[in-house]
């Protein structure tokens, strides 16, 4: 235990339990706590500490991993804790990032700790593959495509139908879609074109099928400008078919090089954790920041910032004699 | 041009002629002359200097990529040229990997400069997925797959069988163990099962296609492992439809997480032009050893030490608002 890098799991939801999962597969992190605003909390095998103590840390733990959300969590726990701990997060909301990164970056280089934001995979993987695709072909186009996996955005705001009990949606990238970019062409694509949603609903006793499909159907930002499609189903159905967390996506890039070569570079991932992934993610990239902390950066990094060889617990002759 | 970053080029092959076309889809990198043994060698619109005389640059060139060969001309170059300038190059004997790493370190750290080794698409962007791949799904597999694409290597050999007038072979994934792998359940799967070779082989007059198509067939180390179709074809069909040099592959790693969750990463690259496509990879990275150069790093790198955003011309601020 006294070599490895200490860890220590801010939140307790999806990601936070992924973040167990994924450092007991690497044999050089190990979980100092996970630390939670709610009262007795037990967790068997693992110490948890009410958030209020975190301080008493400071000393103990080399990386904290933020597990909560990028509405309310993080925007106010990341300042909080990059004040005494290097941190990792994947504060996801694309907006916010620039003035997210500039917060951080400040508190950081004044607390002399290291903050990775938003990493997983999109951003975090996803980001990645952008940047390669437009650096190395800068006569391309790149597309993104995201599923098929289930958003809780679009599944909460079914939820919320008056008549609805549960429901579930799921983004579905269009094969017809794929096939195009793939091709090349660079094609213009609308929303429609590129993603379907797909809603199993389960309804209130004397709901109305068509009244609630139609309303889903035209709900504006969420699904009226997409193909929706909407199935209703039993609550039994819904727990034993529709409990998992799947998710995945596409970035691909095609370009032209020479006198019109087409080259296409295409990254996937398919997942049935998208928590899990996620999480595991986190936890390779907290290794990176326990490194380049103990080499003295501070402030705000981001995916774009950390060289690649950090992630692994290999010493650099070991990678360039295996993976190069 | 005086802002620019500015290039060399040592030795003029379908390389060498990529990285001229690339340089000119990166406007701010500008191709100051293109370095040979050859005498006499013209290019339109393009400086050529003698080789003997690269010396003569040092104080102009910020970053000179070598484009010969990984068997005779970079092992004698590489290290030559590292005493003056910054390098870039895609050095790909694996076996050979760690010893050419250790004298360019030591030269470019004596002289003050930095060689980055070893990079194009693999080794290179394949190298970057298997380190992300092991990295993030600790409890996994990672399988490489190349082609379809023309092996060098392996036409040769065929065209030094008596009777053989030309020849071009392909290296062809087998579609069957791709599916096996991108289900999961890390097969395990003989060099047979993998690749399949597909050969189009012009004879001379009077040569026996039996005979031919045997000696092929049997050929140890290239073809005696594999499944390999062998086709004739006149002269004419040769240079009508395969004078091309695609390539590409797969490089997919498959885990688990938490209790048994199943993960796919997923990376492919499908290249009209493997050398075009390459020259793009060095362009990119050449830029990024102009900037980890000019912060006073020197000696020999790989892609596992460069963070990414280095290979773009954009600035951190812009990288993460419009990548992230």
């Amino acid at each position: 235990m006294n070599n490895k890098i200490k860890v220590g799991i801010v939140g307790y939801g999806n990601l936070g339990r992924g973040v167990v999962s994924a450092i007991k597969q690497n044999e050089d992190i190990a979980l100092e706590a996970v630390f939670t605003r709610r009262e007795g909390l037990e967790i068997e095998g693992i110490k948890t500490v009410n958030i209020a103590k975190i301080a008493d840390y400071k000393d103990i733990i080399d990386v904290m991993i933020l597990c909560g959300g990028s509405a309310t969590d993080l925007p106010e726990q990341g300042p909080m804790i990059l004040e005494m701990f290097n941190t990792v997060d994947s504060f996801d909301t694309h907006a916010n990032i620039p003035d997210y990164f500039s917060e951080m970056d400040s508190i950081g280089k004044t607390s002399g700790k290291l903050g990775l934001i938003s990493v997983g995979w999109d951003p975090g993987l996803f980001s990645i593959m952008r940047l390669m695709g437009e650096t190395i072909l800068p006569e391309g186009k790149d597309y993104t495509f995201w599923g098929k996996g289930v958003s809780q955005g679009h599944s909460d705001a079914i939820r919320r139908i008056e008549g609805v009990k549960n429901a579930i949606q799921y983004t579905v990238p269009k094969e017809e879609a794929l096939e195009k970019v793939r091709n090349g062409g660079n094609p213009e694509l609308a929303v429609r074109e590129k993603h379907s949603r797909l809603c199993y609903v389960v309804l209130e006793e004397g709901a109305s099928k068509e009244k609630i499909e139609k309303e889903i159907k035209e709900m504006p930002n969420y699904f009226s400008d997409y193909d929706t499609e909407v199935n209703f189903i039993s609550e039994e159905e819904l727990k034993e078919n529709h409990v998992g967390m799947p998710h995945g996506g596409f970035v691909i890039r095609t370009g032209l090089t020479g006198v019109g070569n087409r080259e296409k570079i295409e990254f996937s991932l398919n997942l049935d954790s998208n928590p899990e992934f996620t999480s595991s993610v986190l936890v390779a990239y907290a290794r990176g920041v326990y490194k380049m902390a103990k080499e003295g950066k501070t402030g705000a990094i981001t995916v774009f910032d950390m060289p690649l060889g950090y992630l692994s617990n290999k010493s650099p002759e070991q990678l360039r004699k295996e993976l190069l």
